[in-house]
C-alpha cells in the first residue's frame, strides 16, 4: 500500500467553501484537489495499492482527516471540481462514497495509527537522502508532504520520533501534487 | 527551452464552454489546464525556460493552437478553473496575456514550424526508450503527446518526417499532465 499524507494548513473544514473558488474559498482546495488526483488517478485507471490521507487545518473545525482509497473509490472524475465536490459531500455528511472517509482526529494521531501498523515515514525534504539513489522501499511507506506553506516544524519533529528517512526529489521545489508524481514514478521503476 | 505539444482532440475551439463543467462542455479542458499547470509551474514560481502548445481539436472551428509561455505569462493561477478562463478569454479575443498566444495554425504546421527551428521532436510512446536510461537530450527540444484519446497516427506519421525520438517512461500509463511533470523531473537530473 502506498500512502500519502498531505497537511493542507488552510484547507476548509467546512463544506460551505465554493466550488466556483477552490483556491480562495477553499483554503486551496485545488492543491489538495489536484494532490488527490495525482495519488490515485493514471490514464484511464485508479490506482487501487494507494490511498491519501489530507490533514485539513482551516477554519472553522480543523483538524479534520479526510481519506481517499484508490481500491473503493467510486464515481469521482479527476477535475479539481469534482474531486472538491465529493470532499464538500464528505464534510457536509450527506452522500457517501466508500472510497472517502472522513475523521475527527489531529494530524498527530494520524501518524501514530499508521506507525502502529509497523509503517516507515518518508519525509519530503530538500536535504534529504536523493529518492533517485534510494535502492529498496519498504512495502509499507508513508509519504509526508506539506502544502505551499510546508510542513510545520512541530508535525515534522513528531513524524521523526517514529522510523523515519528524509528524502529530496532534487534541487527543484515541486508543487505538492508533482512531488506525488514524481514519487508514483519512482516507486513504479522499483517495484517495492 | 524545453516545450511541449499536447494534442488535445475534443478541447474547445469556442470560448462558449461552462468554468463549471472542463470535461463536457470544454472537451476535456481539466486535462488541458492539468498539463498547462505542470508545463510551467513549480512552488512559488514559473517556468521561464518551458512553453506548452495546446493544439485544439474539438468543435465548433478546429484546429487552433494555444501557447502558453513560463517567461511571459503574467496574472494566472495554476489551479483549473483559472487557466480555462485564460483560455476562454484568449479565445474570445478579448483579453491580453503577453503569455499566452492563439492562432489558427494546424498541428502539422505547428511542427513544420519548430521543425525549421532545429529541434528534435521527442514523441511519447511505451515502446520507446526508456526516458530514464537517455543520456543526453538536445537543448531545443519538443515533447509530443497526446491526450486521454491519444495522438492520431496520421499526426504521430507527419513527426516521424523530422528528426525525432520514441521515449517511454515505463510500463505505467500516466496522465498526460503527470508525463509533463515527469519529463521535467527527469529534465531537472540531467540538466540539459
Amino acid at each position: 500500500m502506498r500512502q500519502f499524507i498531505l497537511y493542507a494548513k488552510k484547507a476548509s473544514t467546512s463544506p460551505d467553501f465554493s466550488l466556483d473558488d477552490l483556491p480562495g474559498s477553499g483554503g486551496r482546495m485545488d492543491l489538495v484537489a489536484r494532490c488527490i488526483c495525482n495519488a490515485l488517478w493514471i490514464s484511464h485507471a485508479l490506482r487501487r495499492d494507494s490511498c491519501i490521507h489530507v490533514v485539513a487545518c482551516g477554519s472553522p473545525n480543523p483538524p479534520i482527516v479526510i481519506s481517499f482509497y484508490g481500491d473503493t473509490l467510486r464515481g469521482v472524475s479527476p477535475d479539481e471540481r469534482n474531486i472538491a465536490a465529493w470532499i464538500k459531500k464528505a464534510l457536509s455528511r450527506k452522500r457517501k462514497n466508500p472510497g472517502i472517509i472522513i475523521r475527527k482526529i489531529s494530524f498527530q494521531q494520524l501518524i501514530e495509527e499508521l506507525a502502529s501498523e509497523g509503517t516507515i515515514f518518508y519525509i519530503l525534504d530538500e536535504k534529504g537522502t536523493d529518492m533517485a539513489h534510494l535502492k529498496k522501499l519498504k512495502e509499507a511507506s508513508v509519504f509526508v508532504l506539506g502544502d505551499h506553506l510546508g510542513l510545520p516544524e512541530k508535525e515534522e519533529k513528531f513524524v521523526e520520533r517514529f522510523e523515519h528517512e528524509k528524502i529530496s526529489l532534487g534541487t527543484t521545489s515541486y508543487l505538492a501534487s508533482q512531488c506525488i508524481t514524481v514519487l508514483h514514478y519512482e516507486l513504479d521503476k522499483n517495484k517495492i
